[in-house]
This record gives C-alpha cells, sequence and structure tokens, in this order.
C-alpha cells in the first residue's frame, strides 16, 4: 500500500477542533490497514504570528510543498486586526495557493435534505440542490501588480490594486469547469463583468474559445457577475458547474454557500496543475466556513465540512473515490439519524459536540 | 413657481416603455399646475448607437449637464453585443456618471408587503426589509487606468483593470451613508476586502476616521464584502444602510435588490456633489432592474421601479417630498387594490399591462 503525506495545519478560533475529528479519522484508516497516511501538523494564519511573527514559516512552506496533500483548518480572527498588513492571518493561506500554483478552487453548494429548513431560502428554491463554483484561485486582483497604498501629502492617500489575467490562466480554469460538468449535468455557466470591465472581455472570449475548439458538447452560457449572483438567489437550481475568476468566485461562492443552509457542512478543493512526470498534482483541502473564533474552543463547532474537506482529498488527490463515497454516506447516515451540531439544530433539540459529531461519524463508517 | 429642467433618457429594451409612464405623470403635473417641468429626451445605449455610432452623443451629453436633473431608463441587449467595447451600450452611462460626476448612488432594497411571498426567501425572512445600499460610483475598478488588453504573442493576451481609491472618495461616500443612516435607523455597515486588497483597507481605514470624527453617534460596523454577501442572505434585516465600492456595490445592491422579491419595484439615485454656489447637485435616477429585451415592446413591463425613481427626483432634486411621499402612497395603493404587472402577479390571476399600471397610478394620485 501506497504511503501518502500529508500536511495539517489546523490554524485558528475553530480550525484545531474541527481538524481534532479528521486527525481521529486518520488514525482509524491507518490501524484498521484501509490506508497508509503520515501526517505531518503545521502552523498558519494567527496561529503561525503568535508563534513565529509570519503567517506561515518557511519551515512549513517547504513542508507543504513537500507533502501529497494539504488539510487546512481557517484562519483569521479579531485578535490579530491589528498586525502589519504583510503577516496578517489571511497571507498565509494565500501565499500557500500562489506558491504550491493550486489555481483550481471548487467549491460544491449543495443542500441536505435534512437542512433544507435552515435556509432562508424558501424549501423548493433549495431542496435537491447540488452546484459547483470552480473559482480562479491564483490570479485577479488577489495577486496584481501593483497593490499599493501610497501618501499623497495634504491628508491624502491612494490606494491601489490591480485586476490582471492572462490568456492561459482563463484557458486552465475553464476546463477544469469543462471536465467537471462532463461527468455532472454537462453544463457551465460563465461569469465576468465584460460589460465594465477588460479581464471580464478577455474571460468572455478565452472560455468561449476553449468551448468550441474542445468542448462543443457541453452547453456553455454566459452570464454578467451582478446578474449572475441575482439569479443564484432567485433560482439556483437552475446551474451546474460555475465558472468565475478569483474576486467574484470569493463573492459567489459564499452567497452560493449561505442559500444552502449547510454553510458548516461544505468542503472546498485547491488543485495545481497535473505534473506531466508524477501524475500528482498539489492539492489543498479546506471548508468553506471560517475560523468562528466567537465560537472557539468550546466545542461547537461542527466538523462536517472539514471531515468532507478530507473526503475530498481522498477522492482528487488519493483516486479513492469509493472510501470518499463511505465518508459521505456516513455524514448522510448521522444526519439522517438526527444528530446535529449547534449550527444545524432546530430550536429546542440538544446539540451534539464537535466531538461526538466525529465520533458518530467515525462509528458509522 | 420654479422650472425644472428634466432629461429623459429612456435607452433601450423596456426603458421607452417605463420612461412612457413617467412621461404621462409629469404631463399632468404639468398641467394640474402642481410643479413645472421643462422635459428635454436623448438617446442613449444601444438606440444611440443605431442612430450615432456612439453610445451617448456629445448633444445629449450637453443637454445632460444642463438638466436640473437626469430620469434615466435602462440599457443594454443581446443586439449590441458585438458593437466595439468604448461604444457598448453601457459605455453611455458610464459615461454621464463620471463626467457628471454622479459618485453616490442609493439603492433602496424594500419588500412591499403585499410582494413578500414573491421572494425566493422566507417571508419572515425579507417581509419588513427597509435597507439602503449606498454604493460609490465614480471610482474604483469601473474607471481606474490601465484598464487595457495587451497582445503579448504566441495566442497569449493580457487583460488589466484597476481599483483605485483616493481618501477624499472614500470620505464623501461615507459622509452620504452617515447623513442618511442619521434620518433612519442611525446604523452604517461599511463593506470591503480589507483582508486581500489594499484598496480594502484603505477604506476602512476612512470610513473608521470619518465616522470618528464627524459621525461617533452613528453605529458603525465594519464587514468582509464576501460574508457581507452572504449576511445578506441570511438575515437581511439585521442592516440598515450599507456603504460599499463601486464593483462590491454593484454585485451587493443587486442580490438586495433581488431578495426583496420586488426587482421590478425598485428605484435608484446617483448624485453628485451639491454646489456650493448654487446649492444645487446634480442627479440621475434609474430603476435598478435592467432592460430585460426578452419582453420589451410588449407592454408587459413594471412601470414602478421607473415611476418610484421619479419619486426620488421630487425629493432629492427638488425638494418636493410631500409630493414624493404621495407618489409612494399611490403606489403601494395601487398594490394593496392588486393591480399586478406579469413579473409580480401569481400565477392564474390576470396581468395589467405597462400602461394599465401607469393609469391606475396617476388616478390614485
Ligand atoms: C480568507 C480569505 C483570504 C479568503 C479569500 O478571500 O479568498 C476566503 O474568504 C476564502 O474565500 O477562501
Ligand atoms: C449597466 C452596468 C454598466 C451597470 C453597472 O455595472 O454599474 C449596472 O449593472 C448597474 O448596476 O447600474
Amino acid at each position: 500500500m501506497a504511503t501518502h503525506k500529508l500536511l495539517l495545519l489546523p490554524g485558528d478560533g475553530i480550525g484545531p477542533e474541527v481538524m481534532g475529528e479528521v486527525k481521529r479519522l486518520i488514525d482509524w484508516l491507518n490501524s484498521a490497514g484501509i490506508a497508509k497516511f503520515e501526517t505531518d501538523t503545521g502552523l498558519v494564519g494567527g496561529s503561525a504570528y503568535d508563534a513565529h511573527k509570519v503567517s506561515i514559516s518557511e519551515g512549513d512552506m517547504a513542508k507543504a510543498k513537500d507533502a501529497d496533500a494539504i488539510i487546512f483548518g481557517a484562519v483569521g480572527g479579531p485578535k490579530w486586526d491589528a498586525v502589519p498588513y504583510e503577516v496578517r492571518p489571511e497571507a498565509g493561506l494565500l501565499r500557500l495557493r500562489k506558491d504550491l500554483g493550486l489555481f483550481a478552487n471548487l467549491r460544491p453548494a449543495v443542500c441536505y435534505p435534512a437542512l433544507a429548513d435552515a435556509s432562508s431560502l424558501k424549501r423548493e428554491a433549495v431542496e435537491g440542490l447540488d452546484i459547483v463554483i470552480v473559482r480562479e484561485l491564483t490570479g485577479g486582483v488577489y495577486f496584481g501588480e501593483p497593490k499599493t497604498i501610497t501618501d499623497l501629502g495634504n491628508g491624502q492617500k491612494r490606494a491601489i490594486d490591480t485586476q490582471v489575467y492572462d490568456t492561459y490562466e482563463i484557458e486552465r480554469i475553464a476546463r477544469v469547469a469543462f471536465e467537471l460538468a462532463k461527468k455532472r449535468k454537462n453544463k457551465v455557466t460563465s461569469m465576468e463583468k465584460r460589460n465594465v470591465m477588460k479581464s471580464g472581455v478577455l474571460w468572455n472570449e478565452v472560455v468561449t474559445q476553449v468551448h468550441k475548439r474542445e468542448y462543443a458538447d457541453v452547453t456553455l452560457e454566459h452570464q454578467l457577475a451582478d446578474s449572475g449572483g441575482m439569479m443564484l438567489v432567485k433560482w439556483p437550481k437552475q446551474f451546474d458547474v460555475i465558472v468565475t475568476d478569483n474576486l467574484f468566485g470569493d463573492m459567489l461562492s459564499d452567497i452560493a454557500a449561505m442559500l444552502t443552509g449547510s454553510l458548516g457542512m461544505l468542503p472546498s478543493a485547491s488543485l495545481g496543475e497535473v505534473d506531466v512526470k508524477s501524475k500528482k498534482r498539489k492539492a489543498l483541502y479546506e471548508p468553506v466556513h471560517g475560523s468562528a473564533p466567537d465560537i472557539a474552543g468550546q466545542g461547537l463547532a461542527n466538523p462536517i465540512a472539514m471531515i468532507s474537506s478530507f473526503g475530498m482529498a481522498l477522492r482528487y488527490s488519493f483516486d479513492m473515490g469509493d472510501l470518499a463515497d463511505k465518508v459521505d454516506a456516513a455524514i448522510a447516515a448521522v444526519l439522517a439519524s438526527g444528530l446535529r451540531t449547534a449550527d444545524i439544530k432546530s430550536e429546542g433539540t440538544k446539540a451534539a459536540s464537535t466531538t461526538q459529531m466525529g465520533e458518530a461519524i467515525l462509528k458509522e463508517l
């Protein structure tokens, strides 16, 4: 059996708690002889800043580059609001994405039937929802230069951020979206603001070309990002795969996640290019939810998004689709049995702790 | 009685139809001696392109600068998808905003009780919703330079857009938001992405300073734009006034509008700075909805957003708050009587035409 190297980066807030439940699952897979994972742990975000005054140390970056997959918790919190911009918690995550070339961010927005009523949307609008946002993750306004604040004198400053996209960056993310759609409902909706942004014009042009050249059998639609956002709220089930840039993807995937009512349940995968020689790709898996500092350390957090992110790792990094299916089924079974953490329980019922939820899923497996 | 100069720019799609109902209202106000409006009409968007190969002619720009207020319909449609970028329909609207200095875009998102069920959100989430998005409208990525597509050779192009904000631009929009909040529930939520964008860092800093210096008695909260979007979907009633930049404002105001279920009903105002001498400010009023080319020319469009935009003109440009209140009351009364255009009617009921709705509101007045 091949040994897989995992780097666990729990991060801040509820990160360590939910990561604990993944660790429990990994230990069990190892001891039951189902798989062979070698795990190492590192610091990222505010916890790295507290230890080393950086958002991720060079040592942990080296470990990240060496790992077969990174399992990431969450970063940030008011505690670090005043730290210098360059070493703010988020910088660690952004560096991992950029330096490892994790350009493709897959964010499924699935409405768990048992949780449809937790959505602020009407049941009929979200029941059965199953879409994926494919977000470009290493380009756009997140990394473009110049990115500066300049003092103009007279109490005036000027802030600049730069949105940059090259053809190849749009091509490769478009391919990820089309490939994914082929395994799903065969439909891709591309979103940009071509009526205002030159990057939107190029985005639209390149996605259209890739479609025509390589994926003419997949249905392609284009929508302006603002009306796309509206359509997501109005009738999300009209979509299958949505492909969009880094900043629109940030907004739209969060909104899509919130629609489902299952925010504490949603995983994500950030993937690099497949290496021609090794056939491997760098990958980082993280829950869609954040570090939730307000409930950290109290055993209240829902570990499902984190466990489900590990499930995505099994599927996308280790070709263990069957095992991933079993993890998904265990989560569904535990939910069906009625167990709920505080974020998803209905009024008057008793909430399970992070550990109770993790143990129940493991037992089900 | 003072004479007020209005420039009507119906634009494309359903623009001319809904503008027709405003024209009817203006004619009545004039003939009843309630007010004295002098109206002129111009072309903008695709209709201007068809006539002059530009998105707005210099002659109409001159009229716009000379008018006391501009009443704007909507622009765009698939017919002009292939026209050159510089003369696309939207360019006319963007030029009006920029050249007239209309930096403050006010977009109320109000849920009309009679229409609460038209929302995809649960009734309890939107009933009674009454928030305003204050969007910066002449800065940011919409107008920053460079804004280019460059050919890099080898089939590669590079697209660049630039997000730029200066201190004074953030200060003046913050003041608009705080002033508005003082007349409402006294709360402002500022949204940016300071964890990723330098413009977000400056935005946060300047809004905080203006608050401390001039509006310490107003409640100020800050939210990251992505989680702000989530909160809008989850529980929009937590907000009163939201202030944000041009691009985030575009996305967030559309989403807020869609939440209400009243998209065809929502007006907006775009205001310039108050001139020290004349005490006047440039202003443009337009519905939040677009040109809806699919239903254009069939008498199906809902004229309420357009009429209500004219109501905002009465209030903000002509100090006729009482008359504006009467327009609002007439709209509410007509809705309460059960009259509905196709976009807001429930299944099985008969839809009123654009003209029937316009006439009913006028009759109520
Ligand atoms: C933490 C932050 C930098 C990040 C982003 O903006 O990409 C987060 O919001 C996300 O969506 O993963
Ligand atoms: C038509 C378009 C240029 C415009 C914008 O992006 O500002 C529209 O979406 C709006 O919100 O007024």
